[in-house]
């Protein structure tokens, strides 16, 4: 668990994508958000206070967040600066990069004599139970894509947003390093040990009251031949009550894999609901969210609509169209 | 990649079956075993050569193979000194224990001073790629159960040992311990990192000759909650030209999961082929394997006929009747 408010670290970001990670925290959950912290040649502006740490510990901020892609994989030497005396100040480290924090012998140490944790997301810091597969009390949802990174996280943040708009009870669990940073807890599953992934999504999604909704990060499609299995570990850890279809519909090849085409959602379906149901029986497919960044308005609605009218589910793009209706669905389930 | 031939140590088993995983090396590799080390008070017997550790040096074995469950998940002090002894006499040791032999300070240290190795697999030692789905030269054969334990690996090894009485082309590719330890070489799968293990089977089935089957040690089952996303690895990762459907027919419900019923071969055959073919779409379903341990002579036949003829696939129990009809199967692709 990872201590909020954040104090946001932009680096020496030299573009607004290499940003992302923080982006994303700014526009899921600004409330944990006090401001950013930028070095000199930042290129990236997430339009929130530059703070100094002094400044930011002042406002409440617990942990700095490195919100940024680093160059070449390495913590260079200007960026080490700021992060000791950020453990100095008091601040906790958070980060989801390739090279851990806690494998650097200075930082390591200075947290030691601090007294300050070291969040690498992308190592699990639990040991995780096998999965026993015993029904939980309350209700699940997770999408599902044709492929990987099709959005599936974007449309559980947004579903988790349209679900508390209306009153429901929801909580959006993460499953991966951008996710966990977001909402500060959650499962990195693609570093998880293979015997305890599904029991690790059992650990993430636990009993709750009966009209709650877990909305779980996605991860990986079924389809998708690297990372199927991490695929079938959400959907029988998950036992959801209800998915989600989700679609990017320009690419012509599973994403890293040319040889390999998309299924059709039709198939996604026919093949995710039978696994789902071993799980959860009474599990339903409940609606379908398309990413169409790469298509106009007018190409974007009408995919929407010639979509919903084949597959007979509300279908929708939740960046661009909101969340609402895939809620409305969950809410009638 | 554990040196061969072995000396099965058996430590003080209280009876044969505490030495099961020795016995499956000496049944399936018998050439791989020069002789038995059994400590005072075992109550297991192989039928092999009681050797001492110089006997069995001078008689060429390399490895001193922990053939045995530990009780309460202790090294003894008795077993220590047979494995201090063996290291100092020449020997590499083997375990597929749960406590592991390089976590043994003792061990460790005399071991380095020896240069000796401690091969514990349940460890993987090697950094597996991501996958990458790309088609490979020579044949691979999968069996998928409706549950764990129900005779994959037995089933594996019949027919590795049926195809090349053939005079066919064939290597068994072992994913648990129990495998590793016979065979002396593989994957852990259960112990992999998420994301590396379809790439972890795709490293252990490379490239071969187009005649050559590699013969996939199947493991969990896509109907086992716990355990169905290594299976679904196992499916991709493999790329399988050929599955065999394995069963266990006197459970009442899945392993470890009371509240979970066996799917039928049916369900199973019509689950997997689909999954398999979005790596292969040439994969067939060629035959059903099935475990009869707890039926009599006439049930296991009637049993195999009335699947034989129910799903029109060769059905045998291959620990009874043999896997040549497995192999014909093949054969015959």
């Amino acid at each position: 668990m990872i201590e909020t408010p954040y104090l946001l670290f932009l680096g020496d970001a030299p573009d607004q994508l290499a940003a992302k990670v923080a982006q994303g925290i700014k526009d899921w959950r600004p409330d944990n958000c006090v401001g950013q912290l930028r070095m000199e040649g930042c290129r990236a502006d997430l339009g929130l206070a530059d703070m100094t740490l002094q400044e930011a510990r002042a406002a409440g901020a617990r942990t700095l967040v490195i919100g940024v892609a680093n160059r070449g994989g390495v913590i260079s030497a200007s960026w080490k600066k700021v992060l000791v005396a950020a453990l100095e100040e008091g601040f906790d480290l958070a980060s989801g990069l390739h090279n851990l924090l806690r494998d650097e012998p200075d930082l390591a140490a200075v947290a030691d004599a601090c007294g300050r944790a070291l969040h690498d997301v992308r190592i699990p810091e639990v040991r995780y139970p096998i999965a026993n597969g015993v029904k939980r009390a309350g209700k699940r949802v997770l999408a599902v894509g044709t492929d990987c990174s099709v959005g599936k996280m974007y449309t559980g943040l947004a579903l988790d947003d349209a679900l508390r708009a209306r009153g429901m009870k929801s909580t959006f669990r993460a499953t991966g390093q951008t996710g966990i940073l977001i909402t500060g807890d959650g499962v990195p599953l693609d570093a998880v040990v293979a015997d305890f992934m599904a029991g690790s999504i059992e650990w993430l999604t636990p009993d709750n009251d009966p009209d709650h909704w877990d909305v779980i990060e996605g991860q990986g499609s079924l389809f998708h031949v690297s990372y199927s299995g991490v695929t079938m570990a959400l959907i029988h850890g998950g036992q959801p009550d209800a998915l989600i279809l989700s679609h990017e519909p320009t690419r012509d090849h599973m994403r890293g894999l040319p040889g390999y085409a998309l299924p059709s959602l039709e198939a996604l379906r026919d093949t995710a609901l039978p696994l789902a149901r071993i799980a959860n029986p009474a599990c339903q497919v409940v609606g379908v969210s398309i990413n169409t960044q790469h298509m106009s308005d007018d190409e974007a609605r009408a995919y929407c609509e010639e979509t919903e009218a084949r597959l007979g589910l509300p279908t929708v793009d939740p960046y661009r169209h909101g969340a609402e209706r895939l809620a409305e669905a969950l809410a009638a389930l």
